[in-house]
């Protein structure tokens, strides 16, 4: 692993950290302006990108919420859920740490207080996912009055990828702003794979057990068992996921819908539970089991993701009786989960064309009384192949608009390969954009200051701040100085010296 | 120039004509599948495509339009504007032409005929930009109830290119699907490069002249003239551009909204009209010699794209007095133009945050009486650099659902660099996503059949139909086969061979 894989002095920028309550500090990047101001930035590198702070896969991340944990126990004598809590009216330190990071360019008096975290969670309108087994990540929050959240998918299949390998995907991922990352691994060393990157990424982990249910029975989908399953969940929960993609809403009575679709069913979980429905000829075991699932979950504070397993794969399905039928039952799962004061979100498609996408957020806030939605995509098309990060883009950011709470990335080779390191730096860097493309329709108070920044900085020729406020500050500067050698140019490659608007302009205000 | 530019035989295809009235042969491209089946889809390479075409850039592309122009003008007498035609009841062969076209893919009865792009035209709803001295450029049409059209940018600055490179950029834009392209040269040899341009290219041709015009005053814009812009306007008529865009609506009332911005003017020909207004102290020439302007475009049947010199450079600046002052103003000007017997569209923004920007496309319906909407994205963030085609596609995609009627690509270099082959092959696919994610949305006839085949070809594990049916056949197979060395592989690389969903649920279809 790479010393400087967060090397922020490059970006003119430092890591620092604003205070709270006591033994609360939300890290943030500091970006040092030319013109002698400075901007906070909402970050998810967290201590990696300290630039003392030493990298040790093997010795993990310091697990920083420990001492919460440990006083809620020993308070509580159990593990209570952040819903719980917020529910009863309790603020806990994860909470104030969001209100605190949420509110990073808000301008004015800030409207993102704890009070306003805790109310939003009790309503069930936003998550926290916050394991207590995983006290080395961050606390974040999903939900639709706050940040458009993305995820970053990783994981081998049985066709590649090790371990440290996927670590470094992981904090990869993190490192171009990644909110959480799903292991989707498949493959082998599942157990140890997810061990080593929930020790190693400041972000919530999520996973599929399914995936590796699956694999605890040699793939045979037949072999699957409810036993089987639970075990699985508790390994896993054992380890310190933070949430689960849950696939207990695709039930026997939606399969005749799925099946005559153009494209059948897409999601791996939802077509291994339909193929278990059908062998047995009997109901999902997931949902026949919800309650048993739900214990689970509050136990260890892990977050239900109510798997969509009949979202549609093309524009042809999108929006039809099986994936809406799914939906419905997913709102009926919300309502028990939050009965047993498990946090829960909802996933949703998929391919979707543009005038059918609201219709989606519009059901899904009815049907599981907005509990937040956590989308993939929508692809807009089906013909994107190589370029379905933007079909999924587009999607994104106006469901985004619309409401959901979280997005799932969708690479440059969605339907052809897996990413690769490139791939998932793109597909970060472009949802980080359709998220953040999201926040600034949907008015969060902090979404315009780094929009304002930068083009204060372009109007004043500030090339480095430029460089420096952007995504991919990296990139950016790369492809300026490819052109022009020079950072302190009053002028761009792309007009030349004689035909800059903006000299143009300014030579016609200094005179007024 | 590469023979092997365009090679359909390697997406298994071929370009095949659809035959209208005598004379009249529509190219499209031909893709064979792997089921037997075949598709037609909407083809921008003109005769390129043939296999047997032997490209000769000196000798250029046959003038395949010039026995209807010739016929045209031995019985009027003079050129008529399609416009004219459109309104006086007589249906052009580029018309005829263009329905044909339009129909690609369209199920059941034909819905776009000849007489309907007629009445489109002469309710000032579409152009059918086809200047008679470009005889080589195959018919399109721009307008709210066709398909989506895309427009690249090439042209050298004062930094670089030349003019072999510039036509190869011109036929590379093309290539990947570019409906138009516009020759923004600024540098040196600005007539010889937009001659080997013209020849060459088989599509319609925009310019900006005001850049020539201060080339030929040697940048000195106090000494912009009426007379050296009038002579800028005959020569490029009279070697064949399409359509002219000209900053006529940025006004001396708006300069002070201008100038309080956060970053101005940023149209290069809005803001060399407003530095000309500033030291002359008198309103821009173009506005005050617009019937003249349109006397030289009717005489050509060159399409006015009315130039939005005062769209927003940043989200701060969108939708403000600024631009909505000239907005008014260009439909003004756009009702100039119809007494004229001129086609014209409007251009707009520019940097818009998504949920400002239906506000632009109303207004722009009702100040400019419908004339067709020509925007720059809108981009729908200021922090996108590096990857501005993905916040411009977005907006783009939205804004062309709304109504707009052609979109001009913004590259990954925007506000750094001048695009390489690669920015414009990235932004070019980019731009028709965006292009045909809002034809679907917008219920284009033609616009689902694609998207249908890609599905079913999926689903059934056609791999070589996925890769020529997406935009990017070479990519999308690059991609697969980078993973898997087998383009009959029943799974993909992202899942591997245990865990597909798709090929799970047939599975079960199989038995049911």
């Amino acid at each position: 692993m790479k010393k400087k894989l967060f090397d922020y002095a490059k970006d003119n920028a430092r890591r620092v950290t604003i205070k709270g309550s006591e033994g609360i500090a939300v890290g943030m990047k500091e970006v040092a302006l030319q013109n002698g101001e400075s901007i906070l930035l909402y970050d998810t590198a967290g201590v990696y990108a300290d630039e003392n702070y030493e990298i040790d896969l093997k010795k993990g991340l310091p697990p920083f919420r420990k001492p919460w944990i440990d006083a809620r126990l020993a308070k509580d004598g159990a593990v209570k859920t952040q819903y719980w809590y917020a529910k009863n009216g309790i603020i806990t330190p994860e909470m104030e740490y969001v209100a605190i990071r949420e509110n990073q360019g808000a301008q004015g008096p800030e409207s993102i207080t704890p009070e306003f975290v805790r109310a939003e969670i009790a309503a069930g309108r936003a998550i926290l996912p916050a394991n207590p087994n995983h006290p080395e990540a961050e606390p974040m929050i999903i939900g639709s009055r706050f940040l458009v959240k993305i995820n970053a998918n990783i994981g081998n299949s049985a066709l590649g990828s090790d371990i440290e390998e996927e670590v470094e995907k992981a904090l990869w991922a993190v490192k171009w702003g990644s909110d959480t990352v799903m292991d989707l691994s498949t493959g082998k060393n599942i157990h140890q794979t997810r061990e080593a990157i929930l020790r190693n990424t400041p972000v919530p982990i999520g996973t599929v057990p399914m995936y590796q249910a699956l694999e605890k029975v040699y793939g045979q989908i037949e072999k699957l068992t409810w036993e089987v399953f639970r075990e699985t969940l508790i390994e896993q929960a054992e380890q310190g996921v933070d949430y689960f993609t849950i696939h207990a809403g695709i039930l026997r009575e939606h399969l005749p819908h799925a099946l005559r679709r153009v494209t059948g069913i897409v999601s791996r979980g939802g077509s291994i539970m339909a193929k278990w429905m059908e062998i047995n000829q009997t109901e999902n075991f997931i949902y026949t089991h919800f309650n048993e699932v739900c214990d689970i979950l509050a136990r260890y504070d892990i977050a239900a993701s109510l798997g969509d397993g009949l979202r549609p794969g093309s524009l042809a399905d999108a929006n039809d009786a099986a994936q809406f039928g799914e939906l419905k039952t997913l709102g009926k799962l919300a309502k028990i989960c939050r009965e047993n004061d498990v946090q829960v979100i909802i996933e949703g498609p998929g391919h979707v064309p543009m005038h059918l996408i609201q219709e989606n957020m519009e059901l899904q806030k009815k049907y599981c009384d907005e509990a937040p939605f956590y989308t993939l995509g929508p692809l807009v098309s089906d013909i994107g192949a190589g370029y379905d990060h933007i079909t999924a883009a587009i999607g994104g950011a106006m469901i985004g608009w619309y409401g959901t709470a979280m997005l799932c990335y969708v690479t440059t080779k969605e339907h052809l390969a897996l990413p690769n390191k490139d791939d998932v730096r793109e597909a970060v860097v472009t949802f980080k954009l359709a998220a953040h493309a999201a926040d600034i329709a949907k008015g969060h108070p902090g979404a315009m200051h780094r929009d304002l920044a930068m083009s204060r900085a372009r109007y004043e020729f500030r090339w480095r701040d430029q460089f420096n406020l952007s995504l991919d500050p990296e990139r950016a500067r790369r492809f300026h100085l490819e052109m022009i050698k020079n950072s302190d140019a009053d002028y761009c490659g792309m007009c030349g010296p004689h035909f800059c608007a903006m000299r143009i302009t300014k030579s016609i205000q200094k005179k007024d």
